[in-house]
C-alpha cells in the first residue's frame, strides 16, 4: 500500500488549483525582509500584508540588539527541556515579566505558540473532563484537544447562548468543563464577545480559557487583548498566547491565577519532552515587550491603520469582514476566481494570505488582509488600489 | 470540579519526593552558560553532564556570529507559517542543504524536533494505517501517532523479531504499515538494530521512519546517524531529526526520497499552523551543520568521551549502560535514592538528568549522564570521581 495514496486527493486538487496560474500560494518565498511592510518577493518590492507582525515589531532594532548581546554571551540554544537542563535565568525572567503583564501568579514558556496550546489544554482537560471550543477553533485548539483524551463538544462560532445551551445539558456531568475561545480568529479577523462568554462560564461553574493570540498588543488599554478590552480579565481563568505575532519573534505562553498551573510542568508532555527556546529568542521577546509597552502609539497607529483598510476594501464593494480589527477577510465565491484574485495582487505588488475551503469557516475562499501599526497611510491606500484595480480587471 | 483535582496524585508525588531534599530536580535553573561544558548554578561552576549538547555546538561561535549577521539583516522573526508568509530563502537554503547531507531528495523543517515528530507521523499515518511503533518511543512519537488516528501497535524495545511477529499478523491488512525507531534512544543510549529493522521492513513492504535525533553528528563515517553506521541508509524512507542535540540550536526536520513528502506540506498540521523559525536560529543552524562537517574530530572525540565516561561508570560496579554512546543511563534501585543522588552530585559540581518511574523504560529511576565532545578527560574523569564519592556516602 502506498503511505501516500490517501492524498491522491489532495494531489490532484492542488494540481487543478495551479494549473491556470503562474505560482502556488502555499509556496512564496520571501527572498528577504527589506522593512517590516516591504519584502523581497520573485525580485520585486512587495508590500507585506498578509503577515502576523502587527506591531512591526519583527524588524525591531531593540529586538534584534538584545538577539546580538545574548547570543554572545550564552549560544544558540540549551539543547534541553525546560524540567531537564532548558531552564536559563532567562526563561524565568520571561515568564515573571509576561505573569506581570497580565496581572497574574503563574506564567508558563512553551517554544512555540502552537505548542503552548497543545501544553496547556492537552494538561488542563484529562479524559473525564469536557472540552468545549468554538467551531472556528485555530487547529492547535483542536491537536491539544485530541491529545486531552477529553470529549470534545463544538458550539457555534462567536455564539454564547449556543453554549449556554449545551453547558445546560451537562449540569450532572462530574468532570471538570473547560471552554475554549479565541481573542480574535486569524482568518476573519472576528471578535470574540469576550464578557457574554465569561458570564456563561460563570453560570456553569465551568473554566473558560481565551486564546489571545492575535489580540495581544493590539486590543485593550494596556494591549492585553479582548479581555481586557471587555474588562473580564478576572474571568478568564487561563490566558494563551504567542510571541510570533505581535511581539514579531517565536514561542507560546499561558498564564493564570491558579496554583494548580505548577503542576502543569510536570504533566505537559508538549512542555516537558520539548528543547526549551534559545536565549536570544528570549532576550529578543522581552525586548519587544518592553518596546510594545513603551509605545502605545504603536497600538494607535494600528487601530487607525486597521480602520483605513476595512473602510478602503469596504469602498471597493468588497465583501470585507464587518469587524474592525488588524485582519480583514476578503471573502469571494468561487477559489478558481480567488487564485486569480492572489496571483495578480502578487504581480501587482502586494502579497496577502489565501485561504481555500475546506480551512476556511463558510466554504468559501478568502484573501486574508493584514495591517501594522508600521504601515503608512500611503502603503495602505497603495494596497486597496490594487485591490480596486484586480476587482475591476477580473469582472471585466 | 477543580480541574487540578486529577492531579492530586502527581502534587502529592511531588511533595514527597521533595520533602527531604533540598531542591526539586525538575527545577534546576542554569545561571548563564560559561562554556559548553560548564554553567553556572546556584552560583556554583557546575559541569554540565546531562545536556544534548553532544558536540558542544550550542556555543559555537561561528553559529553565534551567524545569528548575530542575519538577525540585523532579517529580524527576529518571520511572524507566519511555512505555507504563508514565513518562509523565507533561508528556510529553503537550510532544506536544501540538509537534502544533500542526506543525500535525498526532500527535506521539510519543523520550528521543533517535537513537532517534526508530530508532523511527520501524523501526516504519514492515516486512520486506515498502522503505526507499528517501539515501546519506548519518545513522547513526541507517541503524540503524533495520537494525531495520526491510526491503529498503533507497540513491539518490544529494540526487538526486530517482535516486530517481524506482529508485522506477519496484519499481512492482510489493506492499509500502510509505519514502523518508527530512534537511532539512540535518549534516556538508556541504547542503540537501535537498524539493518535488522530495515530487512523486516523490507520483507513485509512496510515504511520505515527512523527518528535520528541523539545520533545525528553522533555515530556513522559521516555523522548521518545509526542507518548510516549500520550501511543502510537506503532502506530507511523517512529520517526524522532535531537541531536542539548536536546542531545546539531549536529546530527539526524529515528528509526522504519519496516524492509524496511535498504533500505533506499542505496537510501536516503541525507544520502548516505555526510559525516558521526565525532566519537568526536558521543561520546559525546552517552554520553548525556546516561546522560538524569540518570538524569530524569532534565526533570522534565525542566517541572517545563516550568510552572514558562509560568505562568510568562501569568501573565504579555502578549499574550503567551496557552500549557505549553518548548517553549513559546509572540504574539505581529506588527513587528516593535516586533523588538523594541526584542531589548530591549537584551539591558537589555535576549536573545529570533524573529521571523517575513512569517515565524510565523499566520502571526503576535512572540517571542520565551524556557526554560532549568538548569534554576534556579531566572533566570526565572528576565526574566519575564524584559520582564514587556520592555511591560510597550512600551506601555508608
Amino acid at each position: 500500500m502506498d503511505i501516500f495514496a490517501k492524498y491522491d486527493g489532495l494531489k490532484a486538487a492542488i494540481a487543478g488549483l495551479t494549473q491556470n496560474t503562474p505560482r502556488s500560494p502555499f509556496d512564496v518565498v520571501i527572498e528577504r525582509p527589506l522593512s517590516a511592510t516591504v519584502g523581497l518577493i520573485e525580485g520585486r518590492e512587495t508590500l507585506l500584508f498578509g503577515t502576523n507582525n502587527y506591531l512591526g515589531l519583527s524588524q525591531s532594532k531593540a529586538a534584534a540588539e538584545a538577539a546580538i548581546a545574548t547570543v554572545r554571551e550564552e549560544g544558540v540554544g540549551t539543547t534541553g527541556s525546560r524540567i531537564a537542563n532548558g531552564t536559563y535565568a532567562l526563561h524565568r525572567r520571561l515568564e515573571r515579566r509576561l505573569a506581570e503583564v497580565f496581572r497574574r501568579r503563574h506564567c508558563m514558556i512553551f517554544s512555540t505558540g502552537y505548542q503552548a496550546n497543545l501544553g496547556a489544554i492537552s494538561a488542563l482537560a484529562g479524559k473525564d473532563d469536557i472540552l468545549l471550543l468554538d467551531a472556528d477553533s485555530h487547529a492547535s485548539i483542536y491537536d491539544g484537544s485530541r491529545l486531552s483524551h477529553a470529549q470534545v463538544i463544538r458550539f457555534r462560532h462567536n455564539d454564547p447562548s449556543d453554549l449556554d445551551r449545551r453547558l445546560g445539558r451537562l449540569k450532572d456531568h462530574p468532570g471538570a468543563k473547560l471552554i475554549v475561545v479565541e481573542g480574535i480568529y486569524s482568518m476573519t479577523g472576528n471578535v470574540a464577545p469576550m464578557r457574554e462568554f465569561a458570564e456563561v462560564k460563570k453560570k456553569h461553574g465551568a473554566y473558560l480559557l481565551a486564546d489571545e493570540a492575535h489580540s495581544f498588543g493590539v486590543m485593550g488599554e494596556h494591549g492585553r487583548g479582548v479581555a481586557e478590552q471587555d474588562g473580564c480579565e478576572e474571568d478568564i481563568d487561563f490566558v494563551v498566547g504567542t510571541f510570533s505575532k505581535s511581539l514579531g519573534t517565536v514561542g507560546g505562553y499561558c498564564v493564570s491565577n491558579l496554583d494548580g498551573m505548577e503542576l502543569i510542568r510536570l504533566c505537559s508532555r508538549p512542555y516537558m519532552f520539548t528543547a526549551s527556546l534559545p536565549p536570544e529568542i528570549i532576550a529578543s521577546t522581552l525586548a519587544a515587550l518592553d518596546e510594545m509597552q513603551a509605545r502605545p502609539e504603536l497600538r494607535h497607529r494600528l487601530q487607525e491603520n486597521a480602520k483605513r483598510l476595512n473602510h478602503g476594501l469596504h469602498g471597493l464593494g468588497l465583501n470585507a469582514s464587518p469587524h474592525v480589527s488588524p485582519v480583514v477577510a476578503v471573502t469571494l465565491d468561487a477559489v478558481d476566481q480567488a487564485v486569480a484574485f492572489w496571483n495578480r495582487l502578487l504581480e501587482l505588488g502586494v502579497y496577502v494570505n489565501l485561504s481555500l475551503p475546506p480551512a476556511t469557516p463558510d466554504e468559501r475562499p478568502l484573501l486574508r488582509c493584514s495591517v501594522m501599526a508600521a504601515h503608512s497611510p500611503q502603503e495602505i491606500d497603495r494596497a486597496v488600489e490594487v485591490f480596486g484595480q484586480v476587482a475591476k480587471e477580473l469582472a471585466a
